[in-house]
């Protein structure tokens, strides 16, 4: 069976090694997220890919769910030392490794596919991780600027751009996101492989990841959205949202700057049905399974909580199962 | 008093605190050779200008003489772990945060005399650190080659350049060094600031350093050797070799290579009488005195071992009071 995943970070990674566990023997391509990509101290960082890359091949640090494990941070006390930051965010000493050799392959002019195999023949996680783009695509969140120009103006000033991991990482989402920007998305093509693996997909699937700046982005890029469509086969999500907030991270915040309800109904009708055929929502938002169904989308109540990979592979197996029952 | 220093790395950098400790007030300005700079993994990394900071800064591993104390090497170890070397090269996690810095200002545009300020606002070394140039020098040693072409062919086959740092470090000066070849040099200019110190010195100094790869990377720098020659002012020197043998490190393998004998009166009339005013040798070495001073260079036998700092301050004060009998 060959399974096509869209994923972001730690949803998404986590997910993965339950879909591994229930099915070891299908073939697995993930779809990485790279609008959070971020340049520090001149190294290319994915963070997405790398969630996935160190979670698939034994490298995560469990608890935390990104970054690697027995980590130290040496080199960042250091660089804090020289008085160079952004002190915000958390590369480690082995982390950096990974960012290095990126980074050099990067500039002998290899593109971030190839990169991210090269890096995968290390950690081996047993699934084809592609970058949904070989070009650079920058999510940038709009928020309002205190410093700016009065809101409201000619130029709609008062509002300022910033990368979402700056949103995300050292603002915590504290302010109001009025827009998520994928910079660079509309001139992006979609990496080798992509299109190949969802026009040979059996099944298609959104882990519970961010249905804005991780699966939404993915589909940004021109290509993917359509491809998916058009793939002929079932599509199922699994929702990030459950009981009205996030099962983690701050996704109703980004929700809220697409206008998009933080619920479990409202996530998948903003997928639409022109995208999706079967949606699982969490036990306790059983009450919104008809109007996802309404909708024109097949839609079962299971638990959704990943407390480990055990339960995760519950739910990717849910999942296939609703897939299967969306093609009979 | 306005001392110009010019250093390689450990014996430089040792030698460098003992001056200090024996003329606090003094104005040091030290060029430092940067023909062993060396890139890996995409950075930049300095190794002499690094020993002298950290050692005057108060961040050396002591017992090495080079690199961080309490330093440690995850990502080193990381890189090995993606296949990626040299692993001959030991950089520590510590150490790399100098070179990320670096690397990210000289790629902004900075040249290497301003990242080196810069750094040293950090380390506060006490004497003004200078590179000998702004412009790229590469040491490369000239070996053997048993995978080449036949020696004494028409192309001079047989023999392969290679970097300073995989001759030194790697191949522990293993194999013959027919030539020492200081890539770049004769195109070179001295950094901003090295010919306005020269010219404003009270004395010169050369430190036991290295006389080939060292001070003679150094004296390459079109305008530099020219610059002390006619400064006008005592040039002192101390020998590197002490009882037909470096007191550290494998000078007299490139000593060979450019067909001076490993003695403490050979150095000197290696660097003759129109460059150096006085010179050192150890008290082991008394006899090579004559020879010295015959060739017009007036010498002295005093201890040359640096044994702690205030072995290498007592080095100093004679340095500085040979150049004052010199002046006299």
């Amino acid at each position: 069976m060959r399974i096509v995943v869209l994923a972001g970070g730690i949803g998404g990674a986590r997910f993965l090694r339950g879909l591994k566990s229930a099915v070891p023997d299908a073939d697995i391509t993930v779809i990485g997220n790279t609008g959070d990509d971020i340049h520090l101290f001149g190294l290319k960082v994915c963070p997405d890919l790398d969630t996935v890359m160190y979670t698939l091949g034994g490298g995560i640090h469990e608890e935390q769910g990104w970054g690697r494990a027995g980590e130290t941070f040496a080199v960042k006390e250091e660089l804090a030392a020289y008085g160079v930051g952004p002190e915000w965010f958390g590369l480690g000493d082995r982390d950096f490794a990974t960012h290095i050799v990126r980074t050099q392959m990067i500039s002998a002019g290899y593109p971030l596919s190839a990169v991210t195999e090269a890096l995968c023949d290390r950690w081996q996680p047993g699934v084809r991780l592609l970058p949904m783009t070989d070009d650079r695509v920058e999510t940038h969140v709009l928020v309002d600027d205190p410093d700016g120009p009065p809101k409201g103006d000619a130029e709609g000033g008062g509002r300022k751009a910033i990368h979402f991991q700056e949103y995300w990482v050292r603002l915590r989402a504290s302010l109001t996101a009025h827009a998520i920007v994928p910079v660079g998305a509309e001139q992006s093509k979609p990496a080798p492989g992509v299109l190949e693996a969802i026009a040979a997909a059996d099944v298609i699937l959104f882990p519970p990841s961010n249905p804005v700046v991780s699966i939404g982005t993915i589909l940004a890029v021109p290509g993917i959205r359509e491809a998916i469509a058009d793939a002929g086969v079932p599509v199922v999500g699994l929702s990030p949202i459950v009981g009205g907030a996030p099962v983690r991270g701050m996704a109703d915040k980004v929700l809220a700057a697409v206008g998009v309800e933080a619920t479990a109904d409202a996530v998948a009708l903003h997928y639409g049905s022109g995208l999706l055929d079967g949606w699982l929502v969490d036990t306790v938002d059983t009450a919104a399974v008809p109007a996802v169904e309404e909708a024109g989308i097949r839609c079962r109540a299971v638990p959704l909580m990943m407390t480990d990979v055990d339960a995760a592979a519950r739910m990717a197996a849910e999942a296939l199962a609703l897939a299967e029952e969306v093609r009979a």
